[in-house]
């Protein structure tokens, strides 16, 4: 909002050449405002405005824009100007740069590291993807149970300013043990010669490096942490995760889920941002696959032609009958795998999700039968398009519908539960995948009633 | 974790009546571990535990417990019980629960307020649903511009111990206007002399109180805080809202999106313990919309009898057709919703993306026609369905996909942007929608190009 409101006024200063004015005003907006509004500059600009700004304020700015922007940046500053926002920048959004840089590109980043910071961005990078140690901050205070609070006051004051966090305190035994984490407030309300230990409750919650990602955001979720420490397998602090992070990583999962329930490979890109020959591909991978899938509905169909020759009346609803079946599929399927996600189902629940989608699936099968068998009276009666056995049609349609709901609810409940036991994210099982297994499947359904209802009369 | 490692010994000690050692045990454990354990246990003993637990603590499990859990355990506590853990819990923790329950038992629990509390929770319950006011807490520290470090640290030992946070703390004016928030960091990283006032920037970000909460999420997620300060309209501190909250609003929010995406209502329960006919009702009416939608598809189709009667083998492709519709136009919703949702497109890019999908469109279109185009071929010469004119019957198919898939994909992408526009939720343009709305224009493409290309022989 600032950053549009004063635009006009920042632009001006920059036409004018007027850098220190600039300086003085922008090193008292917020990191994330000046992030914006550089974001708005032409990219000359942007790389002008960043040159004049104080180091450690442009390493915060930094860590708050976008992707492209950073590395558009990173082009057109000088070496050393990178250098020194790269030495800068919290370790964890370093880590997150650099992860997205092609190769050649990071590790040339990374000479421009000192050798300390170099040692920290190695490390971190080298941690499994997706995994803890790659959200991972080493800057964290640590205390000794023994120490006494004003010992601890004392080190934060010497410590704590490159702390990316000072709401919690982490107390490690003699040999780098996590043993307990002290909040901040029980730091301030205790008196000054108290001991640490005395605060202490060794009840903790702490991460290990090698969690996935998603596990972090269920413990944040579940403690409603701001931070969590993260151990190594001895039990070892080695660093601390923090919320802001994991709100990320939360808000990535869930656009991944969304992505694969709309039946796109996960773009890994932002959608406004994405190349669209990517875009392209990662489209075209699910539609081919569905694509062959449906070929099996053309197999059917020329199965059943020989039916559809007698009765013309039958391909009418064909559209009508699958897209039922997919529909109710799709529901199925997106009800079972965002409650999967956010663990309010598991594995073991199969059983109580079966029975329950499967009286679901009926009742619902029901009532879009009887709305079937009431269209087929309507538009047999007003439009005339069904012929003198609209009776039979509509049990046709009526009964199949009934059925093919039922089996688009069951197996679009049941096909999660089966991804996840083989080891697959549940969220493959997208509405158009359920809705093609559901075709086929729906066109023997129907074809087969058919028969049965009207052998003897249409067919 | 812990909880259900120790259940068994947890059994033990309450089948021995041992509840002092019971008492002790699980004073030792987080709030959140002692909530877990209650869970596994049945109703008559939750109470039992619940009963033995100090009342301070009572209230901190009680807030991490889900909401059914809490209803029963509400019934099965004596009135006086049930007052002191009401008047111990967050205010806002509060307000999720009575805004959960049904008016009557809310109003009853107001009753066991005390007159302070009361006051507190009918302000809060006030406020609009969805609303920042019904996240809020009013137990912060704020603190005067012209106080010493040693003045609010002192302010802070005195009633610290009641806010929701102290990672911030915030100043406000004698009339209790907010001026600045200032981290604890800096003030514990001040001298104890300096004003508070040589520590303010007189740069924060605050929410007002009838904001909609998604804004709220979208405010913590560019800021990074960990909790944010609450205005009313006078620019008066009312109050603060904090991450974990939020989080568990934009998991919410995701949740919702999700459903939507599905063609499901949005549950507003959890899916596992929903009323099945609660469930079926929110599925029935999607469906049902659908399914009346889907009746266009038959009106389509009995226009165009007289070509299928001419050539059956147009009707076995079909299914194929439409789905291919379909599955693009779901593509592209899904795509633009999550896209719109997470704040990375507004309704401006409209023209940028429809150029985007247009092209997208096109090319799946292309890639999926060729492979029409070899599936009728193979099936002609090697399955022998498709009879002499399999050429023209394959150019059919294959250009009607590349038609059908654009339409898909722009009818998938720009849907979100006129729901938007009428002000309705994008999201509302869910999968099964765009297919249904698809269908119906891919059969009139189909029957186009058939009568274009085969008029003359097969027609």
């Amino acid at each position: 909002m600032l950053s549009r409101l004063l635009q006009p006024e920042i632009r001006s200063l920059l036409d004018a050449r007027d850098f220190s004015t600039l300086k003085e005003v922008l090193s008292e907006w917020s990191p994330t405002d000046v992030a914006e509004l550089i974001s708005e500059f032409a990219e000359s600009e942007q790389a002008l405005i960043f040159r004049i700004l104080p180091r450690d304020l442009a390493a915060d700015i930094f860590e708050y824009i976008d992707f492209d922007l950073q590395v558009s940046l990173l082009k057109g500053l000088g070496k050393e100007e990178v250098a020194a926002i790269l030495n800068e920048m919290s370790p964890d959004d370093r880590t997150a740069l650099l992860e997205d840089l092609p190769g050649s590109a990071a590790r040339q980043m990374i000479t421009l590291l000192s050798a300390e910071e170099r040692k920290i961005a190695v490390t971190l990078l080298g941690y499994p993807e997706e995994s803890v140690g790659r959200l991972m901050t080493p800057d964290y205070i640590a205390v000794k149970p023994e120490w006494s609070i004003n010992e601890v006051l004392n080190h934060i004051r010497q410590y704590g300013k490159d702390s990316e966090t000072l709401n919690i305190i982490y107390v490690v035994d003699e040999k780098g043990k996590l043993v307990d984490d002290v909040r901040i407030r029980d730091i301030i309300l205790a008196s000054p010669g108290t001991k640490v230990s005395d605060l202490m409750d060794e009840n903790f919650v702490a991460l290990h490096v090698t969690d996935d990602q998603e596990k972090a955001v269920g413990v944040f979720k579940k403690y409603d942490r701001v931070a969590l420490p993260v151990i190594d397998k001895m039990g070892l602090l080695i660093g601390i995760v923090t919320v802001d992070d994991v709100f990320d990583v939360a808000e990535a999962e869930a656009t991944e889920d969304i992505h694969k329930i709309g039946g796109v490979e996960a773009l890994d890109e932002p959608y406004s941002t994405i190349p669209i020959l990517n875009m392209v591909k990662k489209r075209a991978v699910w539609l081919t696959i569905l694509f062959i899938g449906e070929v099996l509905t053309a197999i059917a169909m020329g199965y059943f032609e020989n039916e559809i020759n007698k009765a013309i009346v039958l391909s009418v609803f064909i559209p009508l009958i699958i897209s039922s079946g997919g529909n109710s599929g799709s529901q199925a399927a997106t009800l079972v795998i965002r409650a999967m996600a956010i663990g309010e189902i598991t594995l073991k629940d199969w059983w109580l999700i079966m029975r329950r989608e499967i009286l679901s699936g009926f009742s619902l099968g029901c009532i879009l039968g009887t709305i079937g068998f009431l269209q087929v009276t309507i538009l047999a009666n007003f439009i005339g398009t069904i012929g003198e056995h609209w009776v039979l049609v509509g049990l046709t349609v009526g009964f199949s519908l009934i059925g093919i709901v039922l089996w688009g609810t069951f197996s679009g409940s049941m096909l999660p539960f089966i991804l996840k036991r083989l080891g697959a994210d549940p969220a493959t099982s997208s509405a158009p995948l359920v809705a093609t297994m559901v075709d086929v499947t729906g066109l023997v359904i129907y074809f087969t009633m058919a028969i049965i209802i009207l052998s003897g009369t249409l067919l």
